[in-house]
């Protein structure tokens, strides 16, 4: 029987490989440009750590990892009488890592005296999640974070927006950035005299995509959001314009909220930063925009692909709080976080991936044993001292067998060192794509590749 | 109460995260000249897939990932009465991966169908092993592993032997590279009539460093071997010299084994690679080298960095059968392993990380707020275009702060643009380490750094 893996996990072989490092390591090096730190935590936390940050159902789809030694001794009839959920605190304290987020925020609060804030950090670590795994969910998956803390400056909004610009850019990938923020949010449940309400009334404005306008109405009405508050919402949903034409009516109809009006200041620099320095970036405010996320106070990012339908495939925001959990208050941060599974979904089908993600080796020789291989292997060292990726086929078994490895490699290039090679000094050199063959001088080889 | 991590486990800052992205970037970057590809498996594997491959003392190393819903179904009395380590496996079945070896076989077995052989791949991934926390000795650790399968030819080892000399080359370390075969070890055993008892005499003469020579002999009696066989292996244990004089005498000693007199040819075989190609490297044969892995069945490798007291920082050897666990036989392959902790340790108490790996971002900007925040985001935007890592203090705080942060980041120029900058379109650039400072024209900033 053929062994297997865990449901939801993947192996990534070459190919696969090959190109999700193009996208992290795309990802990263803009990170990097803008000023931004590598960081690493563990891949297990203390349940401590993890418990309750996630919601009851987050709870349940944690890992827990089982302690070592002898776990039964902690089960006690009354434990087992509690249930599954009450036992497995019991006998494991440690949970594999659910998202990026709250590691981060305990290393900041653990960190504080080393940390230089601003503290501008990326992130790229696998993240664990016991979802029913389904097409494109997985259970293992990658989370690529970069976030600010402790500065409230709108130029972090501004840097971010940039990042994804630049990021997308160099991916190849058409994205629409939709902007929003969430003290206009409050603005809005604040002139609709429904403040108590705020939760529901973005949950359901969340949905405005998915369900329609009358939907949206018939599920506030269910909220008990009577019909005037209603109709202060209504023209907002549907607003329509340019980014500026719509942050002019917004702030017309909750020109009365503090919050509200703060936040349509907050909207318009950001605006503002982008158009003044040419931000090459599809911009849409988005007042329906929520992302259900009960930690974003400030602005609020998400990044769709034009032309690939699948969910957001990058996003986040700003929260004033994140550390407050661990018992560090007033730490403002801002970020956001890449999801590279969707991404290398999107690129796969839309072919997006260069060429060279295909190829590793640029030349590989044809062992023929005996002389000929001694030959090889002197300019096979000549070659990787040039830093030239390059190999020899190990075994001098027939040549269609070394010519098929080639192939199936996607190796540009081949060198045949017969006798009369060795003769004359002299390389055959076959080019994989054309098939057209030529010959070289031992002394220059190199410098054809 | 500061939030803290599980025992064993660390977290990497930014300064740490940069040293060990040096060491795995060159490493990799030496693994791809050779023409490895990159490998990742899941971080957690089917506890079956695990289980029995350590010894038992590895199987309860294993971390243990507790089953999602409700595991206590499967607690009968039956299975509590059997104790800790039979109710584990009933309530998990999954656990983490606990080196790249076993994975590594499991997925060369899993798709054998689709890797084109001789497959050359590297993996560079955490592990995790439950054991007792101490100096050194982590719960979560790197493993640097490359390896050939499907192929026997020598050439794998040659190459193995100039990866090692490369990566230590560019990682600053000298090193001595061990080299010993099991099929010379093999030819000892049956010299002194003692097959049977192969793995005895191995583990008593690894200890020869350790125990010296007279408590091998005794360690041997008490197996017992005879002073008999013990006279024929103790001119082996003295023997000093050359590695060709080594090779001599130990081929006079073995010469009526034919599986030692291959293992000999074999060494020799190697030996004559690395001397045409010149490879730069102290290369010992030592046939006292076993590295008490019974799946070895050729070469052994290991490597001790000569000016830094600390166990091997690499090894690996080659081994017949590794995938015949999984079902899958006669497929040999040849690999090592680099210790990246160990590395990092010697590295940061030898003090060999180039000053490059503390400097991130080269060029920061004082934020002074209003217009002088505006051209110099507009100067950074510049910068940032030409590939040049560079950020702005995203507040306008005191000067001082900003320079603070400035240098705790080591970052090597700030740029300075005042009232009287704008004006005249020059931007103050101060050099952080000679506390210089110049004038430069806007246009022609970015030419500077």
């Amino acid at each position: 029987m053929k062994p297997s893996i865990p449901k939801g996990t993947r192996d990534f072989g070459p190919r696969e490989m090959m190109k999700r490092r193009f996208i992290f390591e795309n990802i990263q090096k803009v990170f990097v440009k803008y000023g931004f730190m590598p960081l690493e935590t563990p891949s297990m936390e203390n349940l401590s750590t993890l418990m309750g940050k996630y919601g009851e159902e987050g709870d349940k789809l944690l890992f827990k990892v089982l302690n070592s030694g002898d776990f039964l001794n902690a089960l006690t009839p009354e434990i087992i009488e509690k249930g599954s959920n009450a036992a497995a605190t019991k006998i494991s304290e440690k949970g594999l890592r659910y998202d990026l987020t709250v590691p981060f925020a305990r290393y900041v609060v653990q960190h504080q005296s080393e940390i230089t804030f601003p503290f501008k950090r990326y992130q790229i670590q696998p993240v664990w999640r016991a979802d029913r795994p389904q097409k494109g969910r997985y259970r293992e998956f990658y989370q690529c974070d970069v976030d600010v803390v402790g500065s409230k400056s709108l130029i972090n909004e501004l840097e971010l927006i940039q990042i994804v610009s630049e990021v997308f850019k160099v991916l190849n990938i058409n994205i629409t950035l939709k902007l929003n923020n969430r003290k206009i949010l409050f603005g809005i449940a604040e002139t609709m005299g429904h403040l108590d309400k705020m939760v529901d009334i973005t949950v359901a404005i969340d949905k405005l995509d998915k369900i329609g306008l009358d939907a949206v109405k018939e599920e506030l009405r269910t909220k008990e959001i009577g019909d005037e508050a209603i109709a202060i919402l209504e023209p907002i949903l549907v607003l329509e314009g340019t980014n500026s034409e719509k942050l002019d009516k917004i702030s017309t109809i909750i020109s009365s909220s503090e919050v509200g009006m703060l936040g349509v200041k907050e909207v318009s620099t950001i605006l503002e930063f982008v158009s003044d320095l040419n931000v090459d970036i599809d911009l849409e405010l988005d007042l329906s925009l929520a992302r259900g996320l009960n930690y974003y106070t400030g602005a609020i990012f998400e990044v769709k692909a034009k032309d690939y339908a699948i969910g957001s495939i990058c996003g986040g925001g700003r929260y004033d709080d994140l550390t407050g959990i661990f018992g560090l208050k007033d730490v403002s941060g801002v970020g956001i976080s890449f999801g590279a599974d969707r991404i290398y979904d999107v690129m796969l089908n839309m072919d997006l991936f260069p060429k060279e993600t295909e190829i590793t080796t640029q030349v590989m020789f044809i062992n023929f044993g005996g002389e000929s291989e001694k030959c090889a292997l002197k300019l096979l060292s000549g070659l990787r001292a040039d830093g030239i990726i390059s190999e020899i086929y190990p075994d001098p078994v027939k040549m269609k067998k070394q010519m098929e490895y080639a192939n199936r490699r996607f190796i540009p290039y081949v060198v045949i060192i017969g006798d009369t090679e060795i003769e004359n000094q002299i390389a055959s050199v076959k080019d994989m794509n054309s098939g057209e063959q030529w010959s070289v001088k031992f002394e220059v080889l190199n410098s054809i590749f």
